[in-house]
């Protein structure tokens, strides 16, 4: 049975990957696409600047685009689940409007640390999919609202969840994060040519306490955050897509580098284990070059859902350090948000 | 007095910086030019790729090249002393072959951590000149090496020699590195466009070894190298001078940020005390703004010879964190060379 | 005596460009900043997003931005003449409103055409600058308004006016232009990476119709454009500073490749006779490499007023084929509203 | 029947997309694989830098790469046919020494002007292969050469053959060429960031003389250059595949914009109608956009063999004007040869 999806934010350059990589999506089928009161009543093709390489779906560029509020969206077509790409200014409670009929997969910042919500990364946290029920009994909602991570994060959290078995706890973290993580426009060509920014707003505070909610215990009630500790120094650097971290980590036991990588290889998690349509068949991929990953070699693997880790070696400081790239858009927005719901949808949610 | 100089491996990238800082030089005159054999018995303008902005000193364009030998170089002209920029893998034997005559102040990494040369930064570890004497002693020189640290080091090291007085512990550094540390040809376009390479061969171990040496107790026969630990992850970034550092420190003390900026900011040492004519009157600037330093804004401070630090914030993680940024071809090359060789001068050592 | 100096869009790149070049200069002196009205009644420090690499002048930030009116820039100081950075469409009724009191040189496109306002480049058409006289009559203003061309017509026509005495017949231009000619934040990022846009809105017609007026003939009245056709084809690269253009004429004779360098490097116009402070020494350098003018490397010649030109050969299928280069935001913006204004001064009109 | 396929210069940017093209290809098979001594005796997998971000096709890894000569290429396995991407300065007697015994198709410059060898566009000039007989004839060879024209040449001619119609009679084109035309390492990072570099060696001349032959007449013993004019300025611009044109064209009629447009949109060629598996549907696509084609986005149009054309205009000194992007690497190089190489297949002629 195919679900029909509402995109929120549909405009932008999160909503634009959504609408990509659910083109010809064996479950789900865009109906309605919502933007802003600018966007309202023009046909996509008109209201977007499309800003992907491959080219706007035939179909899709003549939806007529609808305002963000419920009574716009339930005008516009049948609907199943919602997924939202808003600005996190705007996402608070508009997204709740929504999770008051549908399930709502948010990509936005909003709810991310709400004690019901769910921070969801499917190969790590599926259980806490289970908060999604003391949510709707607390709130009285037909829908819910299940949140994505930030983009920096997941791939972080991605990479730690095989080393908890070492016992994680310190981790140290500097990204160099692509240009379509800040949106267009986003960053000016003048600020980035030639330079780096050593700077983004909110980035380094939502990797050190994002983390600890997604690799917390769920106990049946609320998550009990994960007893480590984390640092980030977020950096913007000249690429378009794909966010590279150097990571450096203390671990309670003392695994030779030979171990680690085998922890990040053997790594499967429920999408694998269920086979949903958007899995990676590896969710790392450890390459054994001396200067790899490199975003714009590695951030297509795995259909920009696998990350890829590369460089574990001995910290001399610490334990462990490595590199890890993610596709800040694909795996760290509209594929996670995609594999979020395809989750659900295998587990009876949606 | 003026002294004379040869410079060796004139007309590589760090070769051409040495030109470029030492026309109008007060104290030092460029006399002798010597490079591969490829350039020798070309005139310099011809033997050189110039890869600088600003134009070559049309002097040292008529000036003939000549092999980097010692015969080559005494037949060519007066020389009281020599500055090496020669790659690394050529350079110790050479360099040995000219500190028998000569003072050689050398960026190369050959004699780096040999247990009697210095490895010198002016404002850092100025004492350990006392090394020379040993050295000659030892070697039976007239002349002798003192060596530049690494360019992502020297950066570093001065920025955490004013947390020595906090019980400096552990270093977390991620460099993100100018393209022109990797010289000319250097780094394809093809590989950095679009790009982040997370790698620079042998850069890691230069910082964690080399900074021990750099801050280490010289007991009046050797150095004791400094009891902190260091770890490092190098990058190569699309940006075209400055090395920025992304810098993570665990100290015995606990500070609260404003002690640690202050001590940044009042922290001087023997070149502005001298008035040497190449110290910047800040080593160390510190910005307030929240997105600073960057490379293309802060790499020119002090005329390329200050080191810039921002953000300076707590560290959930260890103790402190901040970014640190230095002009990689002055104050991590030739300047710094140059720096060294004012030291020695007022010093009475050339 | 020193003239007091209005900047009207004091905050935007232009106008920067004005401070920046106006620090320090002998004849003119900054007592008044005004912008949009989300700046007026900020200090210039805290309205403005400094983006050039020098850093503001001290004693400018401290001066409090007025809205740009004329009552408001009244009241904030003595004036003697006013620059004008606005943006093209505010600037039509604000610079007349100013112009009935002031001499104001303009950068904005508002007034360029029209027929009793010189277009004016000093070293090419200051004869252009009767037409004031004719202005203030028709108009009945105290002040007056004259233009600076757009950016790349200027050095265009730079390139032009020697070729004059050939007889000069058509022109095929190609523009590759910096980022910072679309001011801040101009161009985004994610458009520009990777990537060039062959498309700059209105600007191969103000090439195709400027270029005639700067070389057309002032017969005491008006100005009759000059005889011949461009044609323009524009696109933006991923530069910072510096427009590059392909130039490819048709003379009526033919000159070879040595009389036209020898035409472009004796060139020399009003300002280098009345030796104005901003005048470059050569208006145009000609440049013997095979690969130059390049954007990096030249735009700073003649501290951003010499026009560069290279590869001077015959053209196929015209007469001959140059490349020009110039810095758009000195010799293409503020520097040349300053040139013109020190050329009015030195003629008396201010 | 599948044909066997060696490349020579396999291991450089342009072997590398021959193998990636020909990676699944239904009429061709990859056996052999020929690079320079340095290379020859190692699996292609550790002689080769794989630049493309698409990975290496694991078969072709393991082969044994041998050197560039006919009896080492003879031993390595059975071969029906010869790609040449070889270094133009090597070309010359190697491409002949296999043409004895082989068909070779080639990229390298060495031939293109050759008397008897067609420089082959498929859908431009197919009837150039009649070349080939008299090739074989005279030179007493069991095989043939046939050339590929100059990446740059290519699009260009193809977006010229529509206008033929229209009595085509001047061309000043203006390029924009993207870094991966210059091979690896190629470019200098430090040479184009920030940068254009208005300089490619012969490929001005390539393009206004390989142009005249491809669109010139076969008479059945000789090809008469087509009797048009051109002038090209050309530069490297910091973009990692496609190549952008300005052109400007004089035509003998005045077809409108449409007329022009319709040209080359209902422009097909032999491979169009052979329906050859390479062949792109359109060979040309019309954008309406006024700011395409741009390099990032449409360089993949057609998989890479479209040849993309926008901002058709009016010519106020010529007739019209248009921007002409294609892949030069695919159309402009290994593409260009496979399309050739289907075309022989198809004709018989291998």
């Amino acid at each position: 049975m195919t679900r029909k999806v509402a995109i929120l934010g549909a405009t932008g350059t999160v909503g634009q990957r959504f609408i990509q990589l659910l083109n010809g999506h064996p479950w789900f089928e865009v109906t309605v696409l919502a933007a802003s009161e600018r966007s309202a009543g023009k046909k996509y093709r008109d209201a977007c600047n499309w800003r992907l390489e491959s080219e706007m779906p035939e179909e899709i560029g003549e939806i007529t685009v609808v305002n963000t509020d419920l009574k716009s969206v339930d005008a516009a077509g049948d609907v199943d689940l919602v997924f939202s790409a808003l600005p996190g200014s705007l996402a608070g409670p508009i997204e709740e409007e929504f999770a008051a009929k549908y399930p709502v997969i948010s990509k936005a910042s909003a709810h991310r640390l709400d004690e019901d919500v769910p921070l969801l990364i499917p190969e790590v946290n599926p259980e806490h999919l289970d908060m999604i029920q003391i949510q709707r009994e607390r709130r009285g909602w037909e829908g819910f609202i299940s949140n994505d991570p930030n983009c920096s994060t997941i791939q972080l959290a991605i990479s730690l969840k095989p080393l908890m078995e070492f016992g994680l706890r310190r981790v140290i973290v500097t990204t160099m994060q692509a240009l379509s993580g800040a949106g267009y426009p986003g960053v000016a060509s003048l600020d980035i040519i030639d330079n780096v920014i050593p700077y983004i707003s909110k980035e380094e505070e939502k990797l050190e306490v994002e983390t600890k909610k997604i690799l917390g215990t769920f106990d049946g009630s609320k998550v009990k955050p994960a007893p480590i500790v984390l640092s980030a120094s977020c950096n913007r650097v000249n690429v378009k897509d794909g966010h590279l971290e150097a990571v450096h980590v203390e671990l309670e036991e003392n695994p030779d580098v030979e171990e680690v990588k085998e922890a990040f290889r053997k790594f499967r998690g429920a999408p694998q284990k269920l086979k949903l349509p958007s899995a990676p068949e590896e969710p790392i991929i450890v390459r054994e070059e001396v200067d790899r990953p490199q975003p714009r070699y590695d951030r297509d693997a795995g259909n920009g859902m696998s990350i890829v880790i590369g460089r574990v070696r001995r910290d001399p400081a610490l334990t462990i350090k490595y590199l890890c790239l993610g596709h800040n858009t694909i795996r760290g927005a509209a594929g996670a948000g995609i594999l979020s719901a395809e989750l659900m949808v295998a587990k009876g949610i949606i």
